[in-house]
């Protein structure tokens, strides 16, 4: 079974897009153009919405959508002004296939390129009550947020998030750039950045 | 003596918790869905408003709340929708009857937590102007805010908190996990709230 | 040549004082009730129009004013509803008498008090380009902004500020408490009051 | 080929300067009056748009800007009421000449200023992702943010610019006393004054 992206749900999305950009923006995580949101639109063929590249994501519209496949290239979809698509979208494509989370959020939060900078094999969470925002448990429960080395190859960066990825923890740490979350929807992976990004200053704090 | 709480008290209390819980998601104290904020609608018997579980609590509706009894459980009234109670329901209703206090605050504020584990038998403040602010003195006053440690279990947790109860001292911290406070009302919670935790950043800060 | 307070000046400047607190609070130096702002309404006799006691900062209305004299006692003024001032408005008073500002701003800033606490004989500060912002030089010009101890004392605390007044140097910090800053009017004395917290969390950050 | 400066140019520039200014004051970068923003009107001759001098960065209107020359003085603009530019208008200019810029940000932001006394003969920054938020490279490029000295002489500051500037890195730290930043419009230049805010607390946090 297939659909196909069309323009109406790409606007859709990219509106929800841009309402969490701005967010995210007003908590200082997307400084500059930093970061990148996205969505899946159809999962057969593997479609995604992602925010378009350059943009300062605080001031997005609906339209400052781009469409792409699994490889991060962009698509055409009718009715849909074929914008390029963040860099990253090769990535936001590879957590999507491999997670099955139908959003994406990649944010440049200091907190989590300074845990990555103290902890380069990954930041070690236990007994603590915030865990259950992220789906873990708040007792004798190890969580590991992975640290991944930075590339600018997209392919590489996802075999690395494939050979990291633990399908217990929503979130990786990609050492030197940022953050990347996901969950079955951007309200869902909102809670899960959030969360993620209260531990890591937690870790910062005590460390 | 005993009443019974209507919807439109629930409702009115649901809306005065929406409103308290936007401005607490705006100081960063209820990242994901953490934290919940309570009401006491009747005393006799003891029902309070609580926001629901699992919300973005920025984002919350004056219909967004539950309504329990002092043991926590979902208590019906007629013409309130019968959401799921916050999981800690049982110690905001523990915290109310013992201390007297209508309205009951716990956020996820990072200070707190800090603080609980830096000081894990207590966080002792003393000669502190902002102390007044929690109805305490400015000068040679030995407040201590408790800490107690974490459970799932909330008669568990309510046991630790009344065993480390102080009538003068309203706030509380459960250790990897966040603040309680309470006051008469929510405004007055809310001052205290924040009167803790500025005391709670600058013990940290001077330490 | 004396004049009297009439009920619309009060008011005018109970709209000022709101709109002043209100941003103070959203920079989150006036938690919980803490921190009155004051503007001198007539020099002679010496009449303050002062924040009114134990209201949120961040929600005042141009009533929410208290008239006070030198000594921070309240003062009749017909019209004008009779609150009941802020406690510390004998110091409001005192400064405006022997600095002859205009306005008084007095806020717990976390690092007014942080600072007052590493350093208990006064933060010294030079060759910073923001000492411009409150009337000094940017180079070779030793600025100290005094430190004195805390009291409930009016009386005694005023003593405590004449002591360790310099006319040069628009703010003093008192020690376990606050900040308090002055200027012509409200928007100076806010751009002193940003300027000095900006200098101390600096002279924090560096140390 | 020369053209001139209308009014209503200025004052379109000074549109954008006073939102501008309203968000970096939002930032907490420009507290008291500090900062100044300015935007090339013509090349040919050389004249800026600059915010004036000792006004509230956060209540700028469209005609609270200044014309200057290639020197910082004042220049009349029919129609454009002459204020009095910023003092540092001449570094401004001076900015705008030798980079080929049409927009230069200066703001206190803290980092800045904490970042130029631990590191005084400049920042040192390479492999960190953001690098490339101000054209640079995320991997193998060491970028040094230049620190000069302070001075109240405009024409000594420039030759400080002019001995530090580097063109490929669009900011500079002025010690003791905040950041200069340019970029080919003011949104561009926001870009890089965001993404230079955060390496600079990136430095900071993991020195």
């Amino acid at each position: 079974m297939s659909d196909l992206p069309t323009a109406e749900n790409v606007l859709a999305a990219g509106g929800r897009l841009a309402a969490e950009s701005a967010r995210y923006t007003g908590f200082g995580w997307m400084r500059g153009t930093s970061g990148n949101l996205s969505e899946v639109v159809t999962r057969d063929p593997l479609r995604l919405a992602v925010t378009a590249s350059g943009l300062d994501k605080g001031e997005l519209a609906a339209t400052d959508v781009a469409v792409v496949g699994p490889d991060g290239a962009a698509v055409a979809v009718d009715g849909v002004e074929p914008l390029v698509p963040s860099a990253e979208a090769g990535l936001h494509a590879r957590v999507a296939a491999l997670t099955g989370a139908d959003a994406v959020v990649h944010v440049h939060a200091l907190s989590a390129v300074v845990a990555g900078h103290h902890w380069p094999k990954g930041v070690l969470l236990r007994d603590v009550e915030t865990l259950k925002g992220i789906g873990r448990l708040a007792h004798d429960d190890e969580v590991l947020i992975p640290v991944i080395a930075n590339s600018q190859d997209m392919v590489e960066l996802g075999d690395r998030f494939e050979a990291a990825y633990d399908p217990r923890t929503p979130a990786v740490i990609v050492a030197s750039h940022g953050l990347y979350t996901w969950g079955p929807n951007l309200r869902r992976a909102r809670h899960v950045t959030e969360c993620v990004e209260w531990l890591l200053s937690y870790a910062i704090a005590i460390r």
